[in-house]
């Protein structure tokens, strides 16, 4: 059985400080602390492609994976909606070659935001499952740099950059429970990019957030047979310091303080924030189940649990 | 087992005489026919964008299908490199609004081109193992159209607008089999769009198609202990008559009659191209065994075997 194996990451030095940031819009550290959620905001180097992001958080995980050849991948998924060229080609397949992968690796890039990554681990999970493959990186690299307007103070303040990657295979560490997805295009407007500037509706996505993602969190525990006390964690996306209070308190409003919350030195890194949840607080630890949740572009929700012996 | 169902389309019945658009560039009617191999080229009206291709194929689907209800569509992957936006959000969550299926359908894009029907089948196969879902929509939309120059002697007298639908779930008539993956970024260069224009090196992609697909082929079969005479037909990316015949050629001597060509009122129509054929030969035929493979914009190609009992 495909699961969780490894995960890295790769998050740029170089940023914003938000603090600065918050000030020239009026808004005091109190208010970036505990609504906006983060102090700095990593940025790529303008010369830096989405698939250079993609290289770096590749290159961690091999690094820090002395037992995972490089030649043996062969499965690539990135999920990205800010790839490198215009369309086409698919950014999956500049990053086999810059990495100097195997011509033999299966790879195609999914398109998706905040809720990437959950997809992605089951879409990659499933692909090589149903095509008989043994190593894959499912990597998230969503640079919104490129598209937040800043002088746009519904978005600047919320968006960081940063990319994972995420080692599919047997004998996993972390397995892959039940998991349950939603999509609702009427709500796309409130997300998205025209003439090439990001546009977001913050209250919009914040409700939408709220009333979602707490009932999705109780459908999956239903449809799993857990109860709230059988998660150890709840790793969400961390949208903003807000969303995550918000969803939590609505969720659950006895030990609030297992939804993780970790993004002040990030902000919002879309599809990159709960794998950068899982490989800082999961992956060593103690827990033995946690759920997760993405949420966002779309709209677009999927919840899962993940679990280990 | 998840596999193939049913298979629907939309073709537009507007677009190009490709004879007139031949002689404009100096090619007679021998050369259009026999190397371009499409006398036609349908487009989407201008106002049509990708995700009504995908809503028409989708309905074409319904309609032919009365036992599959709309509502238990569970899951929704959207093939395309020229979606409804730029960037996001993605167009299977417009479809998803637009045909107004539920909001528990799991939905995203993959982002490939002449190769993404055999990636897609594998992608939604397994995703919906992975994550337990019954009835998945496979759509592939890529029009060409709004990126090719009509000016452009390389492209224009090549493409087709067209988009399909395979319903996928369990029962299938036609079963998924072995299938071989392969990407080439160091190729990326030679079908990219740049400044909203749509390149391609011809001979580059002609030769790359000619030397890597009758091998992968071979490759495919020895891997599953298959000899070519067990495979009733080949249905491959229909990049252009010329391309077919080479491969058809080089793959096989005795048999080239058994690699469908079928592309005289479509032209090439991108990832739709594979689904094309099988809904029109395969389907409601007698073959048992068919030999699938898309090739191209990457370069990413992929071939598997469908099979039935």
């Amino acid at each position: 059985m495909i699961g969780i194996k490894s995960i890295a990451s790769y998050v740029p030095t170089a940023g914003l400080d938000n603090y600065v940031q918050g000030a020239k819009f009026g808004k005091d550290e109190e208010f970036m602390f505990g609504k906006i959620g983060a102090s700095f905001l990593p940025r790529k180097a303008e010369e830096q492609e989405t698939s250079d992001l993609c290289v770096e958080a590749a290159q961690a995980l091999f690094a820090s994976n002395p037992d995972l050849d490089p030649q043996s991948i062969d499965a690539l998924i990135v999920v990205t909606q800010n790839g490198d060229e215009e369309g086409l080609p698919h950014t999956a397949a500049i990053v086999q070659s810059k990495l100097g992968l195997s011509t033999r690796v299966a790879a195609f890039d999914v398109s998706l935001g905040c809720s990437g990554y959950v997809y992605g681990l089951y879409a990659i999970k499933g692909f090589m499952e149903a095509a008989g493959l043994k190593n894959g990186l499912l990597i998230t690299a969503d640079p919104y740099s490129k598209i937040v307007d800043p002088e746009d103070r519904n978005t600047t303040m919320l968006f960081g950059d940063a990319a994972t990657a995420t080692w599919m295979g047997e004998n996993a560490v972390w397995n892959l429970g039940q998991a349950r997805f939603g999509t609702d295009g009427s709500g796309a407007e409130h997300l998205k990019v025209s003439d090439g500037k990001f546009f977001m509706n913050g209250r919009q996505v914040f409700n939408f957030a709220l009333i979602k993602v707490p009932a999705h969190l109780h459908e999956l525990l239903d449809a799993s047979g857990l109860k709230s006390s059988d998660i150890d964690a709840f790793c969400i996306h961390q949208g903003s310091a807000a969303i995550v209070d918000a969803v939590a308190r609505r969720f659950e409003e006895q030990h609030p303080e297992k939804f993780v919350k970790d993004m002040l030195e990030t902000g919002n890194t879309v599809s990159s924030s709960v794998p950068l949840l899982l490989q800082k607080h999961m992956l060593d630890g103690s827990w033995k189940r946690v759920a997760i949740s993405g949420f966002g572009v779309g709209l677009s929700w999927g919840s899962a649990i993940l679990y280990r012996d």
